[in-house]
């Protein structure tokens, strides 16, 4: 069971000189991430590389084996540094070429006379690929063999992640318990790596934070057994009491 | 000169569960960003990875032979979950031990009898590291051959950014303009490719937006050189003109 477990895992490869530039600031990564979850998968790793055909092929090529799917964000638009289709052919060895159904999709969703060369590109991705539908504004992305290629515009790629529900085949749901406490880390910091080191199949995260003036810390305790969380929760709470520290949020 | 600015690049190693959790939005990648661009450093990748000791090893490890520049986010609290400071330490094959600068500042942060043993691990890093100072709440960052260890919380991060600026050496700065259009990306593809064919030494990205139910493409320009951009922008807005594209934002 563990083993089926920790196989259900993904890495995101956001494609995109626009976030390394520090011109946009990337949401994917947090949307992708929480959808996952519901599905059981857990992101264990994500890059952000520029639109540079020889990085992607490289990337992708190293990721792919390492992870059970991998999603990309990014370049699958007309435009010259929209390369992912292209690149995508290189890493699996198969031709770049128009896709029937896709060209069709496009075709009909453009005026007569107006579906242009370069709108045509994005009707062409890696031979063999299958579509993942965009209800948003109908280029579609694709995925071959175990990755996802999907746009960079936020409401695009949200609105088309709901399609790929039932291609992902996923596990059970990753849970997470927060408690946020009126204290720093440094306070808690041994009494509670002694919890993190009794539950070894469970991860403790802290976080400290700081609102409307004040101090805090957030534990989130993740796992994929309810049971687990909520036993560790209680040791936490245990001690978090006998230092008197308040808590601010169980949930 | 080329080739010296060919070296100024940099790459971004955030470490955190909580950002590929999905409970966290990265903005640490931003701003590092921006701030590198002012420095003349181009930040060329960046990847998340989690709080464990052996993926953390492995990623520096290869990261800090391909750039010249490494920065690490997160982990250098006083929690079991902050690793950063031991990892690097196995990267450099150094002892990890109490630094004696870091233990006097924290020493002298905190009021007597408080200094306990959970604060102190903030003073532990990879021997003949050196200090990163931190403005907002004493404990340091740290730096070691061309790794920069910064924390994850993002006001504190800010602040401690200014204090690197004379440890960095930079190049020209990395400038950027931008022509912000009515219409869409695939009616300006193909003029588009070949103003970029043209000039190699230059990055032209294409991003649509929707804004205020209007839809849009943004054009960056970017390049270390002023003259090259403002060539480059008058080609473009030539064949803009040519095709009645209204231009809304010209910076």
């Amino acid at each position: 069971m563990k083993k089926i477990n920790k196989k259900l895992n993904a890495s995101i490869i956001v494609i995109g000189n626009e976030i390394l530039s520090g011109r946009t600031q990337d949401v994917n990564v947090l949307s992708i991430s929480n959808w996952l979850n519901g599905l059981g998968v857990k992101l264990e790793e994500v890059r952000i590389i520029p639109d540079i055909e020889n990085t992607i092929v490289q990337t992708i090529n190293e990721v792919r084996k390492k992870f059970k799917y991998v999603f990309t964000t990014g370049g699958i638009g007309p435009t010259h540094d929209d390369i992912t289709a292209k690149s995508l052919s290189k890493v699996f060895r198969v031709k770049y070429c128009y896709h029937p159904e896709a060209f069709e999709i496009l075709e009909n969703y453009y005026e007569k006379g107006k579906f242009n060369i370069g709108r045509r590109k994005m009707a062409k991705m890696p031979d063999t690929s299958s579509l993942i539908y965009n209800p948003s504004s109908a280029a579609p992305g694709f995925y071959i063999k175990n990755v996802y290629c999907l746009p960079g515009v936020p409401s695009i790629l949200n609105s088309m992640l709901g399609g790929l529900n039932n291609k992902i085949i996923g596990g059970s749901q990753i849970l997470s318990k927060t408690l946020s406490l009126r204290t720093v880390e440094s306070e808690i910091s041994i009494p509670l790596e002694k919890v993190q080191k009794k539950y070894k199949n469970l991860e403790i995260g802290s976080y400290p934070f700081f609102k409307q003036g004040k101090i805090g810390v957030s534990l989130v305790i993740r796992s994929r057994k309810i049971k687990l969380i909520k036993k560790c929760t209680n040791e936490i709470i245990k001690f978090i009491k006998k230092k008197k520290i308040k808590i601010i949020v169980n949930k």
